[in-house]
Order: structure tokens, then sequence, then C-alpha cells
């Protein structure tokens, strides 16, 4: 996290006054526009609002606005503490109608304006729009996907602080999308329903040898073990996690069913050794060009007729690399992570000799997961900030917060596709689904 | 079907030595090759086999086996009473394994063989090899799925005889794949499963106004109108069907909730007017190219939220119109179908503006309802003769013995995919799956 400070505070200096004028007429056509309180003066308000007051502490930003109504300012400046939310950030997310001037399409602004938002910045310059032949250098060695390229990418990520996961995690420590049975599910509940819910998706049976590609902190192969009496073994690229992996299958004396190692899935030995393999949030890391090679990888070490979940985030639109806001989020945010549409996530996989037997989207269960974890990262700012800089803990915040609201939206999806490794007709599951529904 | 006529079976003629030396040959190397009766002579029997005797009764088809090893002279002799199998049909379709002298791939050989055994007859000349540029030029006018050809084509396959059905199909008459909560169920009960299972996929409630694309004899919406209380529309192209639709509705006293119509989709009227849209067993008939205007046309008369239930038949490779076998099936038997995986009907789904949020493999449903039909029918072969002919009965028995081996082998699927018209981020579905499993 070298390259992430926190930053100190700028001076409140004086308005510009006719900036302000022309930022309330820009105001003035929205429906229920912020509060804005201008730095510790207060030095204007320009209506209030029920949900949230805009804090901006300093001016001149306000003057950048009006003369370019850019988003990725508002995101960068939140990051630096130039602006703050106070009160509800979802309905401060709603920013995002400030730019309705801007010539781009309402689609384009949203999703430009919630990428800015998850904008990671990487230097206290912030403010660099990135565009026309720079962002398509940029985005030509953005997705390369090496054995290196990914450690570094899935490191960035994940090896932010055990810890600081610890504090906002489900005590199964899952950091991917929650099953609720009702909204008024507890995390903790959800996380242990998700893990059942995929366990009895794969139909686990005692002795089945599962393999789980992207295992984190251990959740899944722990859970697998100690209720369906499987033998798991889990692949991670973060050191953290594999450590805390380790010390968890110790804790709970799982050593004879569960291993891990610290292995890319284009490592993987053997053929035909695993009766079911596991991939949760997983598939999103891999890069569009190199999931052939993932699907072939599982299909080796799958035995035939063998059970594969794979279960990741997904857009609504075919392929990836199409958008400006595409390399914000994968450069500094979700690192060289490329999404697609189900379907073409579901072809790779019939191309790569699956069977596709259930499908499910599970959309709004990410909504609430992400809304959760935002609600207890908020109640313990302050342990968090013993873990992590000030940026961090800003950056995680509003970039779950706007990925809730990218979920409830619907450009972001999530699935649980289950699939076989064709075998000569074998169906190795129930002619039903209600086995997953017993109890 | 002025086209088809019951042929006289050819006289017995004197077998040809050599040519039996050499099928003898032929038949040498397979692990358990049929007992063969020639003519009523009962010439020579090569060995007996338990499960079957395959009667030959032109000699004059050995001959031409063995010059010329294709799975067609079989197929068409089987039509033309030539050829005939006392036991079980499904071990006589393992007569693929003769083929094996043939230079062609055992994939290509087993679809050949398969798709050869579907072959409809034309005529009496039979024994037409098509191929090369031929084959290309009929392919390029095949597949044409205007309102015209195909509602010639729908026609074709389902205007047989009303009677005809109705001895082997259910008492719900439902002509596509059940729903067997286990293999002992009686197929009466696993078309009111499935019926029921539809019905709550698509979260029904009383009021709704159902549209049912291809609705047959009607069962679909009758159901629904009887059991959940919407207003129900169904359209077909059949006018049989809609006839005995007709009657029905009077018969269940569902006139103010039930209609139905003779209508192609693509001349389907309003916008935005129903609120759940099914599709059962009818995509298949659309053609590739079509599709997106299908989509379309569901899409406009969907309100926004909507849901639809596409339910149909898939096989394991992309696209169509890869092979001959296709043409023949096309041609034939399956008029102007064209089969893709299941990835890309979902892309096609997607591109439309609809969010996927349920997709449920039924491959061996298919297997299992197709065998129960080939078992009625042949329970009531005296009964179907006195509606159709002899080559009818023939071909449509073989051809569903054959599609419930091509179920079982995988390489053809069977789906139903439940999506939504996207409309702002809604969520018309619980958030799991277990209410379509109570009770």
């Amino acid at each position: 996290m070298e390259h992430l400070t926190t930053l100190p505070r700028p001076a409140p200096a004086d308005l510009h006054a006719p900036a302000l004028r022309i930022l309330r007429r820009l105001l003035a056509g929205i429906e229920r526009p912020p509060g804005l309180r201008l730095g510790d003066a207060l030095l204007h308000e320009l209506e209030s609002h029920p949900e949230y007051t805009l804090v901006i502490r300093d001016p001149a930003l306000l003057r950048r606005l009006v003369l370019r109504p850019d988003p990725l300012l508002l995101a960068d400046a939140y990051f630096r503490g130039v602006i703050d939310v106070e009160g509800d950030l979802y309905s401060a997310l709603g920013l995002k109608t400030h730019f309705e001037t801007v010539s781009l399409s309402w689609r384009d602004k949203l999703a430009l304006v919630r990428d800015a938002l998850m904008l990671r910045v990487s230097d206290q310059n912030g403010l660099k729009p990135v565009g026309g032949l720079a962002s398509r250098v940029a985005r030509r060695f953005a997705y390369r996907h090496s054995r290196k390229t990914d450690q570094a990418a899935i490191s960035f990520h994940y090896d932010v602080s055990n810890a600081f996961y610890g504090l906002w995690l489900d005590a199964e420590r899952v950091y991917s999308c929650a099953y609720f049975e009702t909204p008024g599910d507890s995390l903790e509940q959800a996380q242990r329903n998700k893990l059942e819910h995929i366990c009895r998706k794969l139909r686990l049976q005692p002795g089945d040898r599962l393999l789980d590609i992207g295992c984190g902190w251990g959740a899944l192969v722990c859970w697998a073990a100690r209720h369906h009496g499987v033998r798991a073994h889990g692949i991670t690229l973060s050191q953290r996690q594999l450590e805390y992996a380790r010390e968890r299958i110790q804790a709970e004396g799982l050593q004879d069913l569960v291993t891990v190692e610290l292995r890319d899935y284009r490592d993987l030995d053997g053929t035909a050794i695993y009766d079911k393999v596991s991939s949760v949030g997983m598939f999103e890391h891999v890069g569009l060009a190199n999931l052939p090679d993932y699907y072939a990888a599982v299909q080796r070490v799958l035995r035939p007729g063998g059970l594969f979940l794979n279960h990741g985030i997904t857009h609504d639109e075919e392929g990836w690399n199409r958008t400006l806001a595409s390399d914000f989020i994968n450069r500094y945010v979700f690192p060289d992570g490329e999404l697609d549409c189900v379907s073409n996530i579901q072809l790779g996989m019939e191309r790569a000799g699956f069977e596709i037997h259930d499908l499910e989207g599970l959309r709004p269960h990410y909504a609430l997961t992400l809304r959760h974890w935002v609600q207890r990262l908020e109640a313990r700012r302050d342990e968090a900030l013993r873990e992590v800089d000030e940026v961090t803990y800003r950056i995680w915040r509003l970039y779950m917060a706007a990925c809730a609201l990218e979920f409830e939206a619907g450009g972001t999806g999530i699935y649980q596709i289950v699939a076989s490794k064709r075998a000569g007709g074998a169906w190795p599951v129930p002619l039903t689904r209600r086995d997953l529904y017993r109890g």
C-alpha cells in the first residue's frame, strides 16, 4: 500500500462567487439537490437535504466542478478528504444527477460516476483525466494476466491487512456474495447459508475430493470438510490469506481433511484427481482472454462427470475493455478484473467441455451483502484506521457502497453456475433441485 | 401428408451369397451383433441377440449395405418396411456400431446414424444420398422462416392428426418435456408436475396476464387459469391444435379467462400488455437468424419487469447448419428447426434486454418423456394405424426412440430459462427458489 497516503486537508479559501452562481444553476434542475456546507465556515448552504450533507472543504473544488463538471473530481476529492458526506452515503452517491449537463448518455454518465467513485488514487496530484490515445495504450498493457501480474493484483487487493478485513467480514470470513433466505438474515447467517448452499449444489459426499480455486481465508474448504466430510484442497495467490487459512485449519483440527497452498490455477498438477471443483468470486480476476485456459485447467483436474461450481460477477454487456470507466476500476480498485455477461461466461464453459445444469442469479444478495459490509466498516471506523490509512478506509467504504448501488441498478450481476465435465451423457445431479431446499 | 404413402413390402428374393459372407465379416468385430432373420424364409441367422431381432425382408438390401455401408439405407429401409425390429428398439439403434468401417469419426457416425433414423422419406425411391453442392444449395434455401414457411412447417408436424397424438400423449396433451420428481412418476403425473413447475417459475398470481407462445393444444393456458387464476392468451400456427384448444376451453368453462388464436409471433399486437410470457418447446422452430426478432417481440408485449420463461431444446455445439445430418432432420422430421447451445440462446435474450434469473437443465426428463411416448405409441399401434399410415407410424416411433437416445447421450439438451425484461434494476423473483419446491 506504499503509494497510498493520508493527505492533509487543504485549508479553506475564499469562495469564488461567480462559480457558486453557476453551480447553483447546475443544481437547480435536480429533483433533490444535496445540502452543501462549504468548509468549516459554512460559507453557503444551497439547500438542506434530509438524508445527507455534502461537506466541501476547499471552495476551489467548486470552481473546478463548474468549469469542468467531471465526476472524477468528486471521487478524487472524497478520497483526499476535500469532500465529505455526512449522513446517508447511498443518497449522496445520487450525485450522478449533477452531471446531466455533460454530453454523455444517462447510462454512460451513471457508469462513469459510479466508476469514478471507485477510483483508487495513486498519487496526491489526483485529478488526472485519462482518455484518448493514452487510455488506449494503457488498456493494451493493463490486462496481461501473467502469473506475476495476477499475483501482484491479488496481493494489491487481498493483502491489505487480515485484521482490517476481520473488522467487517463475518466470522467465517467470506469475502463474496452471501445468500439471504430473507432480507432480514444477519450477515453471519447469510454467509453460513451461502457456504451450505454451495456444498449442496456440489452434492458433496463424504470422501469426495474437492478443489477450491481462490479459497480466500479458507471458509469454504473448512465448511465442506466439517459439515460434509470431504477432503478439500484450496489454492490462493494471497500470502496473508494462506497464513490465515493454515492457522484456521489447525485451530479447527481439520489437518487430515483440508490443505491449502499458494498456487496459480495454471500450475495445478494432476489429471482427473478431483470429484468436485468450486470457484467463488474468482473468475472475475482471470481476464477474459485467459478464461479458456482457466476452464481447461478445471477440466483437466476434474474427473469425468465431476461437478464444477463457478460463482462470480458479471455485467449486462458483452465483453470488457469497452469504456474508459473499465480502466479506472481495473487499475485502481479491482486489479486486472474483467467482467463479461453471464451468457459468455457459460459459452466459455460449454466450449471447454462442460454441460450446464443449473444457473442462479443472486444480484440482490450482493447488494445486501455490500450494505452489511459498509455498515460494519463504518461502525468500526476507529479500529479500521489503526489497521489502514484514511485513504484506504475511504476507498473501501465508497467502493463497496457504490458497488451496492451497481448491483441494485442491475448493470452488475452475480451468478452461481453448476456444470459437469461431459462424460458419455452422465448426469451427475438429481432429477430436480428439491434437495437444495431440504430442511 | 400427401407425400407419405404406405409402401408394399417387397417380395423376398434369393440371397446373394457373397454379399452375406462380406456382411458377416463386417459384423464379426461387433461386440453384440444383432440376430438377422432374412425374409420370411429365415435364410440365415448370423447370431441370436437376446434383446432384439433385425428382420430383413429384402436380401438386396444386404448387398447394398455391404457395397456401401450407408446408415441412410437402414433408415429408409425401416420406413419402407424392408427392415423390421422385433424386440427392443433402443438396442437395435445400437446398429451404429455396424458402420465402424466407414471412414468417419465415431462421433460423426453416431450422429449420422441417429439422424438417418429420423429421416422422413419423401418418396418411394428412397436411398437418395444428399451431399456436396446439392446439399449446400438445399441448405441455403431450407431455413427461410417466412410466415408462410413457418406455417407450413408447423402444420407438417402438428397437424398430423389430433387423434393420433391423443393416443400416446398424456391426458393434458402436453407435447414437450415432462418433469419427473422421480423416474417412476407416470407420464400423466410428470406432465402435471411440469405445468405446475412452469407456473411456479413464472410466479403466477391471480389476475396476471399471461401470453403462451406456441400454446399447442392449450394445456398450459388452461392449467394456469384453472390453478392460478390468470388471464391467459395462447397463440399457435396449427389449425388443428387451435380447434382442439377452443373445444377444451369451452369444455372446462374457462372462456372468461382463456383465449387462443392462430397467430405468428411476428404479428403480436400491443406493447407491455402481458405480465408474464411463456414459450415451451417453441424457440427451436424460430430459426437462429430470427431469434433476435423473436426476443424483440417478447420484449415488446411484456411489461417492464415482467417475467419470461423460455423452454426449449439445445445441442452441445455452437450454431446450426453445420452438418449434412442437420439437413435431414430439418427437411424431413423437425421442419425448419434449428438448435444452438444454451449459452447462445441466453446471449440472444441478454442482447434483447432480458436479465437471466434462473436456468435449469432437464435433459434426463426428455429421455424419460420420449421413452414413455414410444411405449404408449407401440401399445396402441393398431389404433394409430387407423389414424395415420404405416410410414408415419414408423417415422414417429423411430424418431422418438432415436431422440431419447440423443438426450441420454448428451448431444441434445433441454432447458428452462427464467428471465425478466430489464427495468431499473427490478428483481421480480424471490430471493431464493425455495418457493418452487413447496408442498
